[in-house]
């Protein structure tokens, strides 16, 4: 069987130029082509050195990406996915948006906290949330796919069986994340200038990100209910990894044992989610450069708090491994193709 | 006037040593002695290779270190300040303990999280708890001051003005606290060995830290109530600072600027306090190296939920620096004096 | 055809992690047994969590290593692996010494730069030094192989064409090199602890370190002469990578053209050798978590001075994976089986 | 006595922010006035937060900045400090250039390196080069100082008592060097982006760095030979802090005690330079924030190489502290007036 050509709209950045490293190690599929506005004309190795030798295809335009592949990743910013996949649906062509364009169902939270629209509704509702722990059905054979943010991704992992059960409140829900730099992109700014964000660290956008209402969707839809959190990232001196500190009151009367139960019923059979022995904590460096989604579970029994701690790199689960997943779904191959990773222990 | 003659028990700590630091610049004070168990006989210096040349004193006993003495600063493990303190008590000198000896007001809550008793309990009756800007005139003149621990600084500052002023419920806090690593110490242990650390991040003690108490202890004093809350404290790959961030629910009404008005009611006079700009954001790296504590403050109004983040130096503001602070209290000199430092821009 | 059972005594180390890592993505070997003296008894993930889930072998004795496996990879502190290599050899296994015991001819530099005693000289007349890039055809088909050391492996790369094609002098040379900390091992030391480490930039063991009798040996090999080096380490606050930059006086007339022709005709065929193009630097972090050594190559006209400075990752190219390519060569196997890894471009 | 009136020209740059900070805690001397191009009108804690409500003065232009001040600090890109100078010394005020502009004697070197001209040859004659340690009568009571870059000062303080003694030849010498991040100043760029320089290491401007001229120009001073320098930087990802590492050919029969003996004639009596214990090597931790410059040495004895080993903080000893050392020096105050400062152990 001939391999699936892979193309990537956007190579350069860093979920981009992730995507290609993980389809490198693929079994079943390949890179057909690349674009980049920024380096047009330039291999992606010239642009990430690392790359040198393995990966030197030069970036191309979208049209090539569009006409060379048989699933398409886009990792552009927002706005600029939605024509995109539109010529891509037409042509019958798989297409993976990294951005947050496909991800709301609801347009209006779309335009108060990206401030575009839809401007083909009926595409839309042809869109799936590809967050496969949680939705995997709906993911298969899929062909538009938006694929989860960082932070809308390690926050309903961490809180799935709690909720799907019943054993949480669904109000007064905290979500303290911290997230690696890589997160904010390959563009340099003066944040994340080496000698500003070394040594520091500090909260953004406080009660104020665009991962709020993905996150609120995810989890209302888990519950059947409309819920609101109060969500704060912060950044990391390090260049990879998520860590969502999720607290939560729990209904009366709720034990650790049924927690621990509720988990691992719902996670023991997911590969890539690795519910931790009870006394140890999720810790980003454990998942690093793979897709694996680590969850560990505390009880706060003088205050009656559920604290579940989510680890993910944020690059890899949190972006360009889900991706991958997410076309292994869709194409109807082993769902951990490409994936199977050790990470590195150091 | 002659200088104040420190000594320091327990000098080659990390907080022993940021005290001789400190007392370095500060111009009514002077080193006398240091003792070292581990390094009895050997200069400072060379432990610490920085202060070569400048500060060369020769660690010897714990009994040298008392008798030459104005103010004796103890870095001891907890459980080992009682006696020490006694005879300082005895001999009318003035006793600044870093250790959480005398902390907490209850003995029933030593006992539970430190696993002590207290022998001489009409000395711990003795014992003022030494946050200035919360407790001021409680410490002056006192010769007995219990120093705080760095979480039970920068949480406390952070809430107070809205405790104080009856602005927020004082169930469900909760506390998400991050820590450089010089917090545990000075020891080579495995989790801190640089390769493991590096690159990581993660929680440790969940629900479950030592500080926990001491937190609520001085919560409960301000709001007069008696507070539990979920802190969770988590270590970050830099060497210094502590982000507290810090969730509650306000009451019924309270509005963003009465939070503020009581906010700069409440810090516009401390110096060692800084209440930062609307929408600028607390972070570590601004207070490295000094005694400032920086304190931002932010309202989801979706969740009513109030979000007051501070910043400190977790060896300075949380430890040493306000060991400091407190002898200038002590002894009657200007509350700022050696600390009015102007920290690194990077 | 069955797999190559592979088994690593010392395999907590970070060497012998970072073996099992690779032999995780290795097609032809899978990992049969594994033995600490330290962790006996445990699994390998409860001392890297990372590996949880993937790779939880436990940890049995040495003798059990022996007897389940066709390779035997060796990580030891040094003068213990001789009696190991001993016993394999008799029951003719395939024996891979990470260590130094087989790494110098010369008995007398052992002594010197070790301290020990060749017990057996017969085994070590059967040794072979496995740096494939310089001396592939003694590896092939061998059963005792003396795997490199980092700063052993990075100098003579870098060096190895203009000393075979006579373009430099063998007098005076300078090799200022860097290192991450992982080359330090796993054990924690004052000197690695975080807080102590990070920010810090230092030499160490200044003229003095033991990879330099083995520098001196293969760059004599290479150039016929009796040839000594100035070797200064340096510790980066990085966790892998070692850059090597390398001086040499240039023979009379030797032009830049002729160089750059001697270094692609000597590295253009050689998959893990990546002549980097003019004017680019070789960096520590292009080639992490891969057996690549990157090499770049500047001369400085003004003074006839060759600089050459090469990169490689001290655990993989510096240790465990030129041990598995020494494996492969071995064995018979495509020598880069398990090794054709892109590096993360951050 | 009224204090000193300093004005900083580039007040927002690295080089100018470190300048107010070390001014700040200046005895004898005050911040009158600042200038900023890119912040004209904003305060300078609106740029270093670390700086509020210590130091808000506001960015005013360059013409305030001259009328206001007794002494001008300029840190201006290359080319701009010679109208700014010749201002100055028409007014009489002292002007204190952190740029390269007049630092080098020979106009052909700067034409070569930098691609200017000397504008007023007149005015250059009049400049003195500001590295006391070496030529400090030539500073006292001067008005027009040329403060040396941060290389230029590592290097030749690393081997100016072994030139001095003739101890030494003065070809071959090769000065590997490697610095912290904050070098390269403030401005965003891809290769200071925090992912891209975190866990890296590479050299940069291989045997072409600009310093290259002016460290021959210092060493050429010293010995009275025309030298030449092999002269490699690196940059480490730290934020402060330069290591040089300088190889020379000894002369014959010179011996180690010689050596020491002649380092300790020359620098025992520097408050600023500290020569370290035998066996000890220089870390840029131990100078950080403040204006000591350690030196290490060691002999290989195999090879005949003296290796001096010195370690400045590349913003203070090599660009600000060294500025106020000069500022010192001209005024007539105590030399290390502002700089007694302790360097803070981790």
């Amino acid at each position: 069987m001939s391999k699936i050509k892979v193309g990537v709209v956007g190579a350069t950045g860093y979920a981009g130029a992730e995507i290609c490293r993980l389809v490198f190690g693929h079994p079943e599929a390949e890179l057909a082509a690349i674009s980049s506005v920024s380096f047009e004309g330039m291999a992606l190795s010239e642009v990430y050195p690392a790359y040198y030798g393995l990966q030197d295809m030069v970036c191309g335009g979208q049209e090539e990406v569009v006409e060379k592949s048989d699933v398409v990743f886009a990792a552009l910013p927002h706005g600029l996915s939605q024509d995109l996949a539109a010529q891509c649906h037409k042509l019958g062509k798989c297409f993976i948006d990294m951005g947050a364009d496909f991800r709301l169902e609801d347009e209006a939270a779309y335009k108060e906290w990206y401030g575009g629209e839809y401007t083909d509704k009926a595409l839309h509702k042809e869109a799936v949330y590809g967050l496969p722990e949680l939705f995997r059905e709906g993911i298969k054979g899929k062909k538009l796919i938006a694929n989860p943010g960082c932070y809308t991704t390690a926050v309903p992992l961490a809180l799935a069986p709690a909720i799907e059960n019943g054993l949480m409140e669904m109000t007064g829900l905290v979500c303290d994340c911290k997230s690696g730099v890589t997160g904010a992109g390959r563009k340099p700014v003066q944040s994340n200038h080496y000698p500003e964000l070394n040594e520091s660290f500090t909260a953004y956008k406080v009660a104020n990100h665009r991962h709020t209402p993905e996150i609120e969707q995810t989890l209302s839809r888990l519950s059947g209910e409309d819920v609101k959190v109060t969500f704060v990232p912060h950044l990391l001196p390090i260049n990879r990894g998520i860590l969502a500190t999720c607290y939560a009151k729990l209904k009366p009367d709720v034990t650790a044992d049924q927690l621990w139960e509720a988990y691992h019923a719902r996670y023991d059979g997911e590969f890539f989610v690795r519910l931790l022995p009870r006394g140890q904590v999720a810790n980003v460096k454990n998942v690093r450069y793979t897709n694996f989604c680590d969850v560990s579970l505390f009880v706060d029994s003088r205050t009656g708090t559920l604290i579940a701690i989510s680890a993910i790199d944020n690059m890899v689960k949190g972006a360009a491994g889900q991706a991958v997943q997410n076309m292994n779904l869709s194409f109807g191959l082993e769902e951990t193709a490409g994936l199977v990773l050790l990470p590195p222990a150091f």
